[in-house]
C-alpha cells in the first residue's frame, strides 16, 4: 500500500496531529510523520514533497496555523493528493488557518478539512488509498458501521435515561 | 479508469460547474453530471451516492451553495473520496457556503476546495485517480508544466512592457 | 397534543439541548428525544423524519455543531415544522453551525433560534402547538407574565442596592 | 383557516418579500401584509402583535434589514410564532440583519430564515398552519413533489445536454 | 443637571455596567439605573423611555447583549440622545450585539460605543451634559489630564524597569 | 445656538455624508463642514478640535472609512461629543471603519452610528443639541412625526396595492 | 540605490500593482517587477527571493489574492523586508488574502499594507530606503507635503461650495 | 546603528510587547520603549513621533489593541517606517486592532504583522536596520539558521518517538 505522510508545521500542532496518527494506525495504513515549517524550513518541506511520489508516498497530509501556507506549499511540489488541516490558534479562531488553506488559487488544489480535523484527515486519506485497497476499504466501512453503531447505542442510553 | 461524478445542488450552480466539467475532458476523465440537491431530491442523491462505487465512480464531486449540504450528504452514504466546491450566491460572498462544506463531524470527511473553485475540484479528482493512473499522471504532470510555462510567458510579457 | 421531537446530533450536544427538555417538560408537552447524526446515521434520521407527523409529532427540534446538517436534513423529508438549534462548537463560536442551519435554500425552511438556544425552541414548538391548544396557550402566557415579573424583581432588587 | 401577517419594516424592503406573499397566494393561505417599522412606528407595530391573536392570525412574518429589531419586537407583544427574514441592505451582506433577528434572548424565540429568504417564511408558516389544517398539509407536500419534479427535469435536461 | 438613566437588558450584564455606574457617580452626575427588557419587559422599558424627558433625564444608556435591541427600542419613543453598549455574551464574541446596536436605520439614531464599553458610555453621556454645565465640564476636562497624567507614570515606570 | 462640525477624512466621502448636511439644514442647524484627515493632515485635524469648544462647536461628527481613526484622532483633542460616521469602501464592506471607530478605548469615547449613517449622525447631533434648545426639540419631534406618518401612508398605499 | 522588487502571483492583480510601479517611479526608485505565483512557479519564485539580496534589491513587495502565500514564500528565502499586499478577489472581500498575508508564524515576517493598498506598499519601500538616502527622504518628505496641501485645497474648495 | 523605539498603548500591552525587547536585545539592536497612547497622551505620541528621526531611531514599532489607531497616527508624524502590532483584547480576537492597524488609506503606510506578533516586529525591524548594516544581516541569517535547526531538531525527536 502507498504510504501517507503527515507533515505538521510546528510541533505545538502535535496535540492536534496525533488523532490523525491514530486513525491511521487503527486502519493498518502506514505513514510517515515529519514537522517541517513551510517558513522556517522551506528547503526541507519541499524536498520531501518533491520527493513524496517516488518514495511511495500516495497522499500528503499538512496540519498548519496561522497564514498556513504548509499545505499549499507541498501541494505546488506535487501531483499527490494534498489534504490540509487547518489548526486553531491563540486568535481568530482557525479563520485564518482554513482561508490559508482552502482558498488556492486554479491549478494548485488543498484538500480542506474542518479547523482541527485530523481524523478527517486521516480517513479521507484511507477513504482514497482505499480506491485501490479493498482490504482498507472493508476496514473503512467497517469503522463507519462501528460508528453507526455508537451513536445508535447513545440513543440507547438516552432512552433510558428519559424513560 | 474510474469516473468522476460531479452533482450540482441547483442549475444555477452549472455556470461555474462547468470549468470542472471542461477540466475533467481536457484530462480524458470519464464522468457523469447530475443535478440533485440534497434537500429538494434527498432520495435521488441519497441512492446515487449508495451506488456509485458499484456504478464505476470514484471520485465524487458536489457543488452547492448557501448552507451547502450537499457534499456531506453524499459522503454520508458512501466511503468514496467526496470533494465539496462551496458556491458563492448572492449573501455572504460564499462564507456560509465554505463552513457549511468543510466543518465537517469527525468520522465523515468531505474534501473542501476554494469558493468557486471548481476547476481545483476537477484537478483534484484527477489527481486522487491517478495514484492508479500512470497515463493520467503523466496528463496532470504535463498541465502543471503548461501552467509554469504560461505564468513565464506572462512574466517575458511583463518585461517587454516594463523594457 | 401533539408531541415534539428533539434529535440532538451528537451526545455532546445534550448540555445545551437539556434545557430545551426541560422547559417542555415545565409546559407539559409531551416528547420524545434521540440521538441522530445526519452523517454517521443518515437512515435513522431520515426515517425518523419520513415517520415523524404519522407517528404524532407536531414539531421537530434538530440541535447540530459544526457543519450542522441535521434540522435541513430532517426538513427535507417531512413537512412538518423544524426548528434548529446551532450548537457552538470547539471553534468559529458558532457561527458556522448557524450559517449551517439558516442558509437554507427556497422550498425547504428550517426555523433557527439563536446560537445555543435551546430554550426559544422549546418554546417556540410550544407556540406553535399552542395555535390548536389553548391551555398550552394559557401556559406560555402565563410563563411569560412570570418572566416578565422575574425581570420586575430584579429591577427592584437593583433600586435597593442602589438607594 | 388563521390568516399569516406579512409585516415589513421598510417599503424598500418589498422587492424581496413579494415572493413570501406570491408563496402565500399559491398555497391559498389568507394574509395581510403591513409597513409597520420597529422604531419608526413602534405603536403601531406594538398594536398590531398586541391585537393580532384575537384578529385572526396565526403566523407573523417580520422582514428587516440592519438593526433588524422588527421581529423581535413583535415577539415579545404576541405568543403566536413569529418567523423573522433578515434583509439584505447595502453593506456587510445582511449580517448584521442576520444576527440582529437570530440571536434572540432566552424566553421570545424568533423563527430566523436565510437572508431574503421570503419564500421560506412563506412555507414555514404554511407548515405551522397545516398542522390543523389538512387540505394545505396536501397542498404543501403537493408542492414539494413539484419541486422534486422541477429539479429532476433539470437533470434531465442536464443529461441531454451533456449527451 | 439633567440625569442618566443606565437601563440594563438582564442583570447578567451588571457586573460591566457597574463600571458606568462608579463613574457616573466619580463625576457628580445624578442618576437611575434599571433593569428593563426590550422583550422580556416591553412596556416598562417603552413607558421608561416615554417619560425619561419630562422626568429629568438628559441622557439614556442602554446596555444589552445578542439581538441587543435595546438601545433601538429606546430611541424609537424619545427623542433624547441615547447611547448604546454592546454586550459581550457567550458566542460570537459581542459582534451580535454590536451590529443590533449601532446598524440603526436612519431616523433613529444609537449613539453606540465599544463592545462592554460601559465607562465609554457613562463619559459620553457626561460629555453631552457639559455642553450646558461648566462644572462638569471641567471635572471631565480634569478626568482627562489625570488619565493622561496615569499613562506617563506607567511610562516613567517603564523607563526605570528598562534602564 | 452652538454650531456642529461635519469633517470628512477625504473627499470621497462627501457624497454619504452630504445627507448629514443636509438634514443640519433641514433642521436650521448652524454648521461648518472641513475635509481634515487624519493621517495626511493631522496638524490642522488636531487644531481644529482643540480650538473646537471656544470657537463655538457643541458637536463633531466625523466621517471617515478603512482604518478610520479621524473620529478617534479628534475625541482625543476635545470633551466635545464626537459622533462617529464608519464610511464603507471598496473593500470589507465597511466593517473595517465600523471597527476602527467604535472600538475606542476606556476614557475617550466616540459616538458611533450605522456604516455610512450620515443622516443619523445629523440627527444625534442634533438630539444633543436639543437638550438645551427647545425649538430644536420641537423640530425633532415633529421630523419624528412626519417619518412616522410616511411610513404609514407607505402602508396605507400597500393597502390599496393589495386589495 | 537599492532596487525594489514587485511581484505579482498572477498577471489580474496587474490592475492594482500598476500603482505601485507609477509610485515608485514618481520617486524616482529603480525598479524590477516579476509575475511569479507562489504555486504555479514555486522554483522561479525561490531563485528570486534567494539572489535578491546579492542582485542588489533592498526590498520586496509581494502582491496576491485568495490563499496569499507569495509574500510568505519569498519572505522564508531571504532576510530582505518583504511587504506583502493582499489583492482583493471576486470572493470574501480580500479578507483570505489579508490573513494568508498578516498572519505569520514568529520567525518569518511580512510587512503587510492594506487590502490592494499597493501605493502604501511603494511608499514603505520608500521609506525603509530613505533610511540611507537623503534625497529620497527629502522626495518622500515633499510627497507628504504635497498630499497634505492636496487634501486642504479640497478643504478650501469645500468652504466655497458651502457658503 | 539607528536605534528602534517600541511604543506601547498601554501597560496591558507590556506582556505581549516583552518578546519584541527580548528579540532586539538579543540581536545587539539599541531601543527605547515608551507608553504613549494615542488618544490619552497624543501631543506626547505626536512630539516622539515628529522628533524621532532627528534623535537617532531608524524604525518604530507601535503596538496597540481595540480600535488601534496608535501606529497610524505615529506614521502620520514622520517618514520612518512605522510597523503595528494589532493586540488581541477581550473581544473580537483581535480582528478590531488588526483592521484598524493594517488599512491604512494611501500616503501613510504602516507595516503590520500579525496579531500579537511581537516577536515579528523586531524582526521586521532588524531586516530594515540590516539593508545597512552586515554585522545585524550577519546575526539575523545566523537566527534563521538556528530557527531551523530547532525545527529540524523537533522533527528528530519525533522521529525517534515514533519509531
Amino acid at each position: 500500500m502507498q504510504k501517507v505522510a503527515v507533515i505538521l508545521g510546528s510541533d505545538s500542532d502535535l496535540a492536534v496531529v496525533q488523532k490523525a496518527l491514530d486513525t491511521l494506525k487503527e486502519l493498518e495504513i502506514p505513514f510517515e510523520s515529519h514537522i517541517y515549517s513551510a517558513h522556517r524550513t522551506p528547503d526541507q518541506a519541499r524536498a520531501f514533497a518533491q520527493q513524496a511520489a517516488s518514495r511511495g508516498f500516495g497522499v500528503i497530509i499538512a496540519a498548519a496555523g496561522k497564514a498556513a501556507h504548509l499545505a499549499g506549499s507541498l501541494a505546488a511540489q506535487t501531483i499527490l493528493p494534498v489534504i490540509g488541516v487547518p489548526i486553531k490558534s491563540s486568535v481568530l479562531d482557525g479563520m485564518d488557518a482554513l482561508l490559508s488553506t482552502v482558498q488556492m488559487p486554479a491549478g494548485i488544489p488543498v484538500a480542506t478539512v474542518a479547523i482541527d480535523g485530523a481524523v478527517n484527515a486521516a480517513l479521507l486519506s484511507a477513504q482514497i488509498l482505499a480506491l485501490s485497497d479493498e482490504g482498507l476499504a472493508r476496514r473503512l466501512a467497517e469503522r463507519r458501521r462501528a460508528e453507526t453503531e455508537r451513536v445508535l447505542e447513545k440513543d440507547r442510553a438516552l432512552q433510558e435515561r428519559l424513560s
